[in-house]
């Protein structure tokens, strides 16, 4: 955070589950995994110090957390703070990937289904700092559903995080392709909404397990403006002008003059595939 | 068609408003027009030979043309036609760009919206030649709803014409972009679905004005796997493996298990961007 301020960072976007390791990876009992993993305030004494340097520096930041509701629910969220150092958003992960049971056979886990619930907040836009902020996290930014629901409010930057393994546990995918697809997935969502979007990841090995990392920061042109190039800790940054992304919104992505909804019908009305419309 | 066939092409995509000039880049009345450039019949004596050979090669096709209908009705219009000759499905374009007043300052005109209707049929999906296909057509290719509505009907293959030109009339876009975003939009819509594009341009220059091309075939992975190099007639061909989409469909893009509707309400019920909801 201190290095993002002598850059000129206003604001700071950390990864997915930043505050522990990425837990889903590991089978055990929800009671354990909340024991050892979820946060049941925030802030909370073991976090305060990055709130206050917030505070402190006059930077907002984005940050994901396993959340324990006083109700016992458990969401895999993340929060904007601003700059005055108060939660000024929260957004509770909609497309939770992976599986609820145990893969014996697989080299590790990925039992977001089984953590954590699909969250309930839906996708919010936040008006905060002099930016209308959207916000969702990892598997959600493979989902155009996610940033047109929040382009759709006026949007003007999405910021996420996001852990992603470098081995695909369900079949035999090329290595080159986590990066590519997660690249174009931001690039193209990017463009089409005419927006900013910065993309945060833990990167390298996490308790012997390789992340691809590749964090980015993409243009509403659709071009990575900024990206990592380490698997070491990284601050990238750049000035995002937000009247670029106007250009788009005005002319090839007008979507008052645009946009036909009446034959989106099926994005709402059916969830799996089915068959062809007659 | 016949180079096409000589290495081992089944189906071949032709561009958009593949018979005639781009003419929406001219001003003059919607009567001229319709006279000059729209076809009342499909086939017609003019086309004939093309479906002959179609047949006679055992190949299908994809073409794009001004459609006229017998109630005088205009569309910007594709069809499918299968290898023996038949039409097999019908597109008419609902994402119309441009506008339609005559922009005196402007170096061409781009009148889609004066030419042409809004499409009527919606986006639906074709099984024939043991494929499920989908159709659209040129800035289709630039929303996200146009493949997720035809992969949410099975779609493998979505096969697409288009003409871009080079220079944006609205703003001082910088000339990469207009292939970047062209790319970008391709490759993830292709990888969000798990489905195989098949994209086909005029290219270089067209009574003087010039186009980007840049015709791509993109793989279910994000991957263009083909893409042209010239501004010439040029064909390129890919062996597209179908079974490759269902990893993706199974999987990451597994839609019964992961897509949320219950939170997509705005892609149908707003059509302009509003305020963020509370």
């Amino acid at each position: 955070m201190r290095e993002a301020k002598g850059r000129g960072a206003e604001m700071v976007v950390y990864p997915e589950l930043a505050l522990t390791t990425f837990f889903p990876r590991y089978w055990m009992e929800e009671e354990e995994a909340q024991r050892r993993f979820f946060e049941t305030t925030m802030p909370n004494p073991q976090v305060q110090s990055l709130f206050d340097e917030a505070r402190k520096l006059g930077v907002g930041f984005y940050v994901g957390y396993a959340e324990l509701t006083p109700e016992g629910i458990p969401y895999n969220t993340a929060i904007i703070v601003d700059k005055s150092g108060k939660i000024a958003g929260k957004y509770r992960k909609i497309h939770l990937p992976g599986h609820t049971d145990h893969k014996t056979d697989a080299p590790f886990q990925h039992l977001e289904k089984k953590f954590f619930n699909v969250g309930d907040l839906g996708f919010r836009v936040f008006d905060t700092m002099d930016v209308k902020f959207g916000m969702c996290l990892c598997n959600d930014r493979r989902w155009p559903e996610t940033y047109r629901v929040m382009a759709l409010q006026s949007a003007e930057v999405v910021v996420l995080g996001y852990n992603t393994p470098s081995i695909n546990i369900y079949w035999n995918e090329p290595v080159h392709l986590r990066t590519t697809t997660h690249l174009v997935s931001l690039q193209a969502n990017a463009y089409q909404n005419g927006i900013w979007v910065a993309a945060a990841a833990k990167c390298g090995s996490e308790d012997g397990h390789h992340m691809i990392g590749s964090s980015a920061i993409v243009a509403p042109t659709g071009e990575i403006v900024a990206r990592t190039v380490s698997e070491e800790d990284e601050v990238i940054c750049v000035k995002a002008d937000l009247s670029l992304g106007e250009h788009f919104r005005e002319h090839v992505f007008n979507f008052a003059k645009h946009r036909r909804p009446e034959f989106y019908g099926l994005i709402v009305d059916r969830v799996g595939a089915g068959e062809p419309l007659a």
